[in-house]
């Protein structure tokens, strides 16, 4: 029996969930946290909004194509993008220890507040807390924000029908191989790049299409393999998805073959998962690669008739099941 | 030059302040951050809505009279009362450490619930991050939340005049003192315990008096000293605060005594510092003494003519100024 945290509890994986399941949602069952989504809903006087918080404690800070900084502003835009909203307003909860240097300090500021203008959208409230040395690692970061409904979407996996698309818009596991490198300090010439970035404009670029999409996810921890097992996961529908049609970048495709990582299973941070009725892939498809966002957009697979499974047609034809990951592959990502 | 995180720098004195001015007003200047309250108005579709924000570090995490939970929640609550609103949703973030045991995690989510629900609100989003073992102390917690602003409140220090009185809603300094104890394990038999509780109901006992409110804030970091002094910074106008109607609890005064700490610098975590015109002080009172936590409500001075100044009568009649707090008197007590 555990009785203790542990590093999987924190993964996004198995452990997460069971966590989840076992400690939160028995305390705190309300409508908002139905189905988890990525942001609850609420509804004030009529208007739909949208909030979500994440907590950032990704190590290194700066790593290939990003920081904690603007890594905190585009994971609680993304959260908030994904559950069909527009980001508006964000807090910032700053954790810092003692001796960080205040150049080190300003520096994630920049990013924060660059992020948030990328995203038209303002910081509005913070906290500052600090703690002695060693009691953080330099420093951590939380973001709540709220959004306000797009019209039209009416996202969850029970709307999911055997036939449906699936489509990523853009390349799998960057972010989670690009702070690997940087952790481990592999010194690669041309090592992955974290793709961190907002996604709020492939979701708003869907406009009257909205209705006829089903859900939608960003896959950071735990992937790909995480976001489609919890999607179909006690659903009468499964999922089928082709191996050749995954994108991945060449310098983290190489990294994943040298390390032995399944990039089903690696963290990105900036990819949308989308799955749409038939007849709309096109056109979404239409719409986002115009967008540097999406310029490598694709259909990866379908929604198949195996109940709670996702099955993997490898390259050669084979087929496997693909699991969701117990628990933490790379700690600290994000 | 200080080129480093002090310690000071989390403490709600002077140099918080000025790592606020310097490095977080020039980056996100906007509306909501204007006079630094302790919650943002935003204004979506005409529907008045208040946002704040908050992170909890206090060591230990259980402590006479509350724990990290209900301070996590009533932290974030006051702060949205205080800014003339009705919680309504939060957020929770939690960063454990490796080895956490399950046990005091289940204590402190208990805590979280109970709080939650004895404030009428409702935990709707939240995220967990688990870090290495010696990479947090224990937990950090972080809560954001929104409330829905109440009808006829007009709160700012810029509409204070001189003559207007001074209210707190009960003893002075009760949580900072509590939390010292438990840290250096003082074993006093009877020895202070937090004031840790929500100031929803003192605000919404103001009902249609709110228009003659003119200033609220809840005494936390830096104590009353740096409320203050924080609202007659740059006016025309200053405050007067009389010693002998200080209400202190006779724990916290007697350790206060042994320890030499000056309690107008000690944080209270459940005590409402309000400024009205002089002709509703009364019937605020009246209002507020039927609660437990308004018990001890009183008038402990008035707005007076000297510029920015906090002066204190003492016992014996003589007068003395009242500093900010220039940095941490108790490092982590929330």
């Amino acid at each position: 029996m555990i009785d203790r945290i542990l590093l999987d509890h924190g993964g996004g994986g198995r452990l997460s969930h069971r966590l989840i399941r076992e400690e939160i949602l028995p305390r705190f069952a309300c409508a908002a946290l139905n189905g988890l989504p990525d942001a609850a809903t609420l509804d004030p006087g009529g208007l739909r909004m949208l909030f979500s918080t994440d907590s950032f404690v990704v190590q290194p800070l700066f790593f290939p194509g990003g920081c904690i900084g603007d890594l905190a502003v585009f994971g609680t835009v993304n959260d908030l993008a994904v559950a069909g909203s527009r980001p508006r307003w964000l807090s910032l909860g700053m954790i810092l220890e003692e001796g960080l240097p205040l150049a080190i300090l300003r520096r994630v500021l920049d990013a924060v507040q660059l992020a948030a203008s990328r995203c038209d959208l303002q910081v509005v409230t913070g906290d500052t807390k600090v703690v002695r040395r060693g009691q953080c690692d330099g420093m951590y970061l939380n973001t709540a924000g709220i959004g306000q409904a797009l019209p039209g979407f009416a996202l969850g996996p029970e709307r999911l029908r055997p036939g449906d698309r699936v489509l990523v818009s853009g390349p799998l596991g960057d972010h989670g191989l690009a702070v690997l490198a940087a952790r481990e300090g592999l010194g690669l010439a041309n090592g992955p790049v974290s793709d961190t970035r907002p996604l709020h404009r492939l979701v708003l670029a869907l406009g009257e299409l909205a209705p006829g999409v089903r859900f939608m996810r960003d896959p950071t921890r735990g992937g790909l393999a995480a976001v489609l097992n919890e999607m179909v996961e006690e659903r009468a529908v499964g999922v089928m998805i082709e191996e050749r049609r995954l994108p991945f970048s060449p310098a983290t495709r190489a990294l994943a073959e040298l390390t032995g990582l399944d990039l089903l299973h690696v963290a990105s941070e900036g990819c949308l998962v989308l799955v749409c009725a038939p007849e709309l892939a096109p056109a979404i498809l239409e719409r986002w690669r115009p967008l540097p966002e999406g310029a490598q957009a694709c259909v990866i697979g379908q929604v198949a008739e195996d109940a709670s499974l996702v099955v993997l047609e490898t390259a050669i034809g084979g087929r496997r099941v693909v699991d969701a990951p117990q628990g933490e592959l790379l700690p600290r990502i994000c």
